[in-house]
């Protein structure tokens, strides 16, 4: 591990508590037998690290451990997930060079797997790597996107259904994104096909700014995700005398919308540009808004 | 590896052609960063062995190119997976103490996934290992079935929709198989939930017997994928005189048919002796029906 080509830091978690261990990121740690390869029968949470500090953490926190407990996974030991990212984001700025303020930005991720099928015995790690150059180029310039169904949605009345858990299922979302880009679009919002409404992005929550300092989010359910950084957007900007709703948002209402985001833990906020080809009004508040995500987000 | 402890065999193979490789079983070898684990973003197929061959294996070579090409990964190649497979099966009867005839059955599972994030690079590779003996006690004794809505169908008017592709994305279907568990059945049939139209098993294809010789299977479509199983029992029952259609089926037929199983690759078939709760009749020609179904599987 040498300073001058700084790898990911990762860490092997015991799901039940116990040992927390460094993983060489050059050699693999996951078994054929992983329900996390063999069926993505898993779920995770992405934690942006700021200044040497996973942000909004306690939201992830939770969020990881009702996706836990809708798969019937054991249940996250919070204090555990903590110290075990508080150690390798310690390894990471560390071998970064040392100072937190100058290792500004990375991602943290967290896996917990049902595991591996010939032990029974639940595997997690988490993982702390830099943020991918064109999440910054988003923040910076914002996304284009493409409207698409969401090609299904979870029946909420189905007794197993587990549509609330984050799992590792995102095959059909990485199948929307390639699209998108094949049209040379950066994201996709999923919107209902007979009714227009709006549901979330492939990997972040939309959301809505109207005239007279009201925001908007999809209210959550099924084929939306309830996301951290909203929450945390939501929080800080009623403190700053926004009025927040999360309710039914409307296609024909995000294009003649005040503006529209994408947030997300790392690439916390990313303004829509285009929405399938028609440009969007660049709002006079945009740098504002911007500060209060990035502010909210960190 | 020892003759008294037998331990999978797993080959890893280079998703382009070029050279395989034996992986030891107790040492992992998926990577932090690969598709497989972080977004269940690759395909794979389940290939009986008997005998030491691959069975129904052109079947599952056509449907793993499918499913590759509809994730947009590389188009496996035929003969490549096949040397592969061979060799594979080759170690695992040579450990086993050498004779095909007394190895007669393991499981083989081919995998391709998207690969490495920092490589962007396919990875592959394929497993044989014993069959589960969960597996033959229900080809013996049959399955318990409790029916449930699919969850969510794939939209097939989604240009970018991947519903016809073998994907790592299982959760839901394990999820579905824990509530079956629990309730003391041993398998879900998934059926429509305004329509009574049956759909498929949570691994496995429906086939339904009507008086007269008649065999029916759910038209392939959302929500129901193309059996390799069930394709080969159809052109082997209809050289024996059965009439094959592949159309809808209800609910309501399912109770009344002459028998009901359902099939697939290393379990072959399951007589559903339950569903719901109810119980089916003993049909006079099972025995008949489960060595037709084994001759067409093998």
């Amino acid at each position: 591990m040498s300073l001058l080509a700084p790898e990911p830091v990762i860490y092997l978690v015991e799901p039940y508590g116990g040992s927390i261990r460094r993983q060489n990121p050059n050699t693999p740690h996951v078994f054929w037998d992983d329900a996390a390869v063999t069926r993505g029968d898993g779920v995770f949470e992405t934690i942006l690290i700021r200044n040497g500090k996973p942000r909004n953490v306690e939201r992830h926190l939770e969020r990881f451990a009702r996706s836990a407990e809708a798969l019937e996974l054991p249940v996250p030991d919070k204090e555990h997930w903590l110290k075990a990212t508080e150690e390798a984001v310690a390894d990471y700025v560390r071998e970064r060079g040392g100072n937190p303020k100058e290792v500004k930005e990375a991602k943290c991720t967290w896996t917990l797997s049902r595991g591996r099928e010939t032990t029974g015995v639940a595997t997690a790690w988490l993982t702390v790597r830099d943020i991918d150059p064109d999440v910054r180029k988003q923040r910076d310039n914002g996304v284009k996107v493409v409207t698409t169904p969401r090609g299904f949605v979870a029946d909420p009345e189905v007794p197993w259904m587990v549509g609330e858990a984050k799992t590792l299922n995102y095959a059909a979302n990485m199948a929307a994104l390639r699209w998108a880009r094949e049209q040379g679009a950066d994201d996709v919002i999923y919107v209902e096909r007979e009714t227009g409404r709006v549901l979330e992005g492939a990997t972040s929550t939309v959301i809505m700014l109207k005239k007279g300092g009201r925001m908007r989010t999809p209210a959550p359910g099924p084929g939306v995700m309830a996301g951290t950084t909203q929450a945390a957007l939501f929080a800080l900007a009623e403190k700053e005398g926004f009025k927040c709703k999360a309710k039914d948002i409307y296609l024909n209402e995000l294009l003649k919308a005040e503006s529209v985001w994408l947030v997300s833990s790392t690439r916390i906020c990313a303004r829509v540009t285009h929405i399938d080809g028609t440009k969007l009004a660049t709002p006079e508040n945009e740098a504002e808004i911007k500060a209060l995500i990035s502010a909210a987000a960190r």
